[in-house]
């Protein structure tokens, strides 16, 4: 079979670092097309915008919606409209409510809708999901601090209405911990700090339960300048577990279980092909879900204001 | 058949108003006691608190939650798990996510849960529902303008987080529209002010839109003095519809289709009635999802400070 061939649209930091590289390194798919305003890459055809792409390259099947997440919706039901597959970064859109007609629309036409959280493609994720069904977790504490001038140098869309501020690292956390905790869990309370000068938050500090009571607490800061905290610490009936980096290594009282090279977008594009040879969707919209209810029950204060 | 031995837990301004003069009218249920920290009912069982009620009057069959949004659920998993049926005031949570978990445990419990949306029984709704299925609307206009020291009179925890401020009200247009629309639609931008010293919104401006691209505009105000608007004017293939008196009275191109007395709350408690005789849930989510984009995407502005 010929590879499915596919164009990334918004050729940006996270497309170069992250997809670029995996699609290379997944069979069954291949970089045929990119469209960009700004940016270009060497041997592939280049369109200015998704309109054009859709219009000109019909040999296309498949799009990757790498753009900020404010126009994706758009761009997906522009893209299921022309019949193509998509693939969407995280957060799948700007709104929740927003996702439920593009399903819709994705399965009446047969195709596949593939809504991305990353960090659950971690290597230590699946491996504690499994721990935790076997071995009840009794609290959650969670230290997601990243430095944002790293991460998204000079990305003012990130600090805008939908840009969800520390959000956008932080639903990483929440990506992972909906996927390993045994029971569906929601906010009991929050705070949300933003600057004076932005529409987003830059920390926050959220409370979470579930039906039977778990206490999880998490910790999400966009200024942690030195080493970056990408935890998840776990007291079970099992004993203490750790996440860390981002959910590659898992320590059980210490020991290490679980201590890998990070693949996640590897495993992104594999189960994207699966997919597509299955003409199923996968949407969860339980991270962004939790993200909307921190902004509408968060308790806002002040932070200084942020510049770059 | 002996009517169903109801409680009202939370004995506020919304149950003495509307759920006491309802339960009276509805055949099949009958008012049992009541729960509430401060207010008693000549002639009805009272108890401090929910606990109390399910500790020492295993009689009672169901329970309608009155409350305030912000304690609804860990009431609401209370009853249920006492095995009583459960009404929900609107909103049904201070989050979205809260509301599964509870489903979950009703339909296990062989239970009735109901999130009411008390404006989706106004006479009008299911009128202009059929009539927006034959006749495609074109644009809608929601205006929902209401004066908050008359119809929440020192009800702080309205602008405590949770609370919603003007979506409390505003709520109650969304679950109108989400009823007679033909498809999901979905927010694209918002503006909510914000009391300085308040921590919910006094008004909004919200834009959304569906599928097909249909304009939807609302405007809602919680400082409205003088003449109080609840109306949606709808532009469709069929003429202009416009419902107001907040779902009581339609017209269409200025002719009266509908012009009834409000009589929302008896709807309510029929279809509790029914809903419990059939062993069935009914929980819609939309407009409270809809509600926590609109605090996600939604840019935040200040207002004056707000007192009674």
């Amino acid at each position: 079979m010929n590879p499915i061939r596919l164009a990334i649209v918004g050729l940006g930091k996270i497309a170069r670092d992250q997809h670029l590289p995996a699609i290379a390194a997944t069979p069954g798919i291949a970089l045929a097309a990119i469209a960009s305003r700004n940016a270009t890459l060497d041997g592939v055809a280049h369109f200015d915008t998704l309109e054009a792409l859709l219009a000109e390259a019909p040999e296309i099947e498949a799009v990757a919606l790498c753009t900020p997440p404010q126009g994706r919706r758009a761009q997906a039901a522009q893209a299921l409209a022309a019949g193509k597959h998509v693939l969407l970064e995280k957060p799948p859109g700007a709104t929740v409510s927003e996702i439920a007609p593009l399903v819709d629309a994705a399965r009446e036409a047969g195709l596949t809708l593939f809504a991305t959280w990353h960090s659950r493609f971690a290597p230590a994720v699946e491996p504690a999901r499994d721990f935790l069904a076997a071995h009840a977790p009794r609290s959650v504490e969670i230290t997601w601090k990243e430095d944002v001038r790293v991460w998204h140098p000079g990305q003012d869309w990130i600090f805008e209405p939908g840009g969800l501020g520390v959000f956008d690292p932080g639903i990483n956390a929440l990506s992972i911990l909906t996927r390993i905790l045994p029971r569906p869990l929601f906010l009991t309370g929050a705070t949300l700090a933003f600057p004076e000068n932005r529409a987003a938050p830059i920390a926050a500090e959220l409370d979470f339960t579930d039906a039977t009571g778990l206490p999880i607490h998490a910790v999400f800061d966009f200024l942690q300048t030195g080493p970056q905290s990408w935890d998840i610490a776990i007291d079970s009936a099992g004993g203490r577990l750790l996440l860390s980096s981002g959910g590659a290594r898992l320590t059980r009282d210490g020991a290490v279980l679980v201590d890998e090279k990070e693949a996640e977008y590897a495993g992104i594009y594999r189960h994207f092909v699966d997919l597509i040879g299955r003409g199923a969707c996968d949407v969860d919209l339980a991270p962004l879900g939790h993200v909307a209810d921190a902004f509408m029950l968060g308790r806002r204060t002040k932070a200084a204001p942020f510049s770059w």
